[in-house]
């Protein structure tokens, strides 16, 4: 059973990630229609999902939330403060927002709900300025969830990215809160 | 079920807070109606809980009872140390006073009583000569608990407080061990 | 249930402290009139009073009992070396005596029963030739059995506790050995 | 020799603080001018200040800064975090500013000097909205420096601070972006 | 060398104790003039009085200073909680003097001077409002000092302390701040 | 004095970076018209500057080198895996080239020297097939530089970096071994 909700959307709930939900977890993180698209490459097994919950999912640093439909859980929300140092980050007040979802729950519209609810919190709650995302050029389906929330393609890194035998490039979208508040 | 009872108010007991009701905290805490107006902005789940529990609420430092009716718990109220250090804390003989209820139960006059209770601990038995407490601005409920229990208007720390998308005062209250014995 | 009989009184027992017995211990050392009258102030929940049976009770300073009615948990008596050093306790032959009784067993005479077990013990068994106890002077009933058994007032600590809201009086009682040989 | 500098003023360099600069430090630190003001208490033996120099001084939270003349050292400036959390420090961009000078450069203007770079700094390197400062009431040519940067007086905890055989308020000051923007 | 002067009597420092005054230390800790009269009865070699220094002299509890006639280091103040737990200290604010002196400078007034400093600084600085001493009744120089200095006698632990082949007393001195205060 | 030579440009060397280069680096790392520039924001204390070394410098992430005229140290050239988790850049075959240089070596050619050897090391040696840097939009020296190389321009991230009391954009840059091998 999930967590308490921490944070109600349209249709979905964000709550604390249990450890409970590591089964969950591993079966989404170990599913090729994640991990490809996420960037992400190893295979994750039991004692090392336990690990990535209790150092990353439990530790201090980012916002990770379980984004859910009642009890069911759906994906991954994550709010984590640049790669790039905590100063930098903190001065600019700029998050980078994540997100995955089980593969049988695409294209449903709760990914565009799950992140709509994280961008209100990182500017209402958390008072960010800018939020950032990534993502490989094949992910289409990520960059519409991006652009129908406002976010502006910021620019192309070039063959940035190895996906499925072939470089591709890694796509930098950016919104910023005077265009989210525009947009309410 | 609560542990034993260590203080007694009007209609609320105070108890020492035990690991099982770690469930009831975590509920609470990962309520928006209570971690936006305690000025806390982060997810926390079981295992965070229980390090919290472990390391502030079975700690050495500061008082933390679970307030309750009969077995049901309420909410938490605790007597800490001033933030700026020890010696100068022990030497003023200060301390803070803090304190969050269950969503459900707001406006039935449980914090009251248990503020009033610890109130009374603080100056009777711990030999404290004044109890300090800070809020936002935005928390009515909170300054007029402190109010009707005594406590007076100090300082306004402005624009100290980020709360649901702008910026928010911090208010200081006080109450002196006098001005509380003369309302006895 | 209690465990093995150490030491047997006219009406009580002085057994070993078991974890078992932690369920009681909380419930007296949370009651107001214990902790008051025992010079303590904190709340303790089962983290902490697990953590003092394992390292005050189960540890190697002290002799500490728990006082039964045949299977009934009546309080806890205990024999510690002054807190003035080992060696100086050591070479004076000296111990403390301190006690807490279950309040619903208060006046009953258990205690006097309890302590002169004790006294007896440290004499006897121990070799020690003074035993000393303090206690606040608002404490007319822990004084009343001190003075049963034959302690003497020896002195009196200005203003040297905080009880309720006032500063009180430190009394110090010692009974030595040629003393309590001469009543037996 | 001080360190490299980091940040000038009109008549004062700001650098990071050196294991050499520690004899400096506990002069100062030992002496009642400094310590009876900055409501500290306790002697400062060279092991102490070295686990100071250590554990705060060369640790991640604030940023300390050692004033200078030239060679010469003159006190030390800090900027650090609101002692409420970090969270709650960075949503509301505010740090609180402190500092404390050799007793023989008292009343040479280097304090308003230091504070005044620091403060600068804040907010234009680090993005901060919003600085303040705590004092004992007691302390006028602290509270005179900081009016004379534009801080302004926000609040008054009455008998916060025990200062030479009485109690005192502590004043709280705060100086916002805006305020300081205005006055360049 | 010693440290820094951390507190002015009339012809007396007290100054932080430093590792470079770990063999004047050694040496009158081992001398039978001064650990016979302090209650202790242990040799003490460089590696165990360097512990003393590193846990005691330089912990947290207590405030120890080395009193000095200008460069010359005379022997050690000390001001500690009392033994019984630091809550019923901190409430009933009430610690104890310890001191010694190099027995070449025994009877010179430099025990009454640094001690007198120390009281001062108890009720001044740090808000006690009750300094106690014990000494054993052989003791007459010490008891002699504390009388000087408004001490009063409060009790008379009989026979519990050894000193040189016969049981003795030990005596119980304290001082109130009211009292003190009527001297100056 | 400066390590042995690892790689060799046109008028620079690239050298390991050695503990006897520390004082340089803390100079450098304090002096406004570097950390200002790198997006940095801290002083760095002897300590701090030797923990760097130890962890970064001497770490086994990333390549980082000293550059020198003769003897003299002007800066340093590092090229590191992308923040983004050392799988996608080791898949991608990625890496980001960072560096900064004494201000008194400004406009004088060599980082220009120093990048352009780091670059040539990453294709060559390495087998990298991209490397991008990243830079402040105020930064134009830099951007500069990088241009002078045939790195190209690709996107710009919205207000992401704050800088000297405004927020500016950040600028990726990148270039691909195809593009590089071309310019050869």
């Amino acid at each position: 059973m999930p967590g308490p909700v921490f944070l109600e959307g349209e249709s979905v709930t964000l709550r604390p990630i249990e450890e409970a939900d590591v089964e969950f977890l591993q079966r989404c993180m170990n599913d090729p229609r994640v991990w490809r698209y996420a960037l992400d490459v190893n295979p994750t097994n039991r004692v090392q999902i336990r690990e990535f919950f209790e150092d990353v999912l439990s530790g201090d640093d980012g916002v990770h939330c379980l984004a859910c439909d009642g009890e069911e859980p759906l994906g991954v929300v994550s709010l984590t403060g640049s790669r790039y140092g905590p100063d930098e980050t903190s001065r600019s007040r700029a998050a980078e927002l994540a997100y995955w979802f089980a593969p049988e729950r695409h294209g449903q519209g709760y990914g565009s709900d799950a992140a709509a609810t994280m961008v209100r919190y990182a500017f209402e709650d958390r008072n960010l300025r800018r939020v950032s995302a990534r993502l490989g050029s094949f992910n289409d389906a990520s960059a519409g969830l991006l652009e129908s929330l406002g976010f502006e393609h910021e620019g192309t890194l070039r063959r940035a990215a190895w996906f499925r035998g072939e470089y591709h490039d890694v796509l930098w979208y950016g919104l910023l809160r005077e265009e989210w508040q525009a947009r309410e």
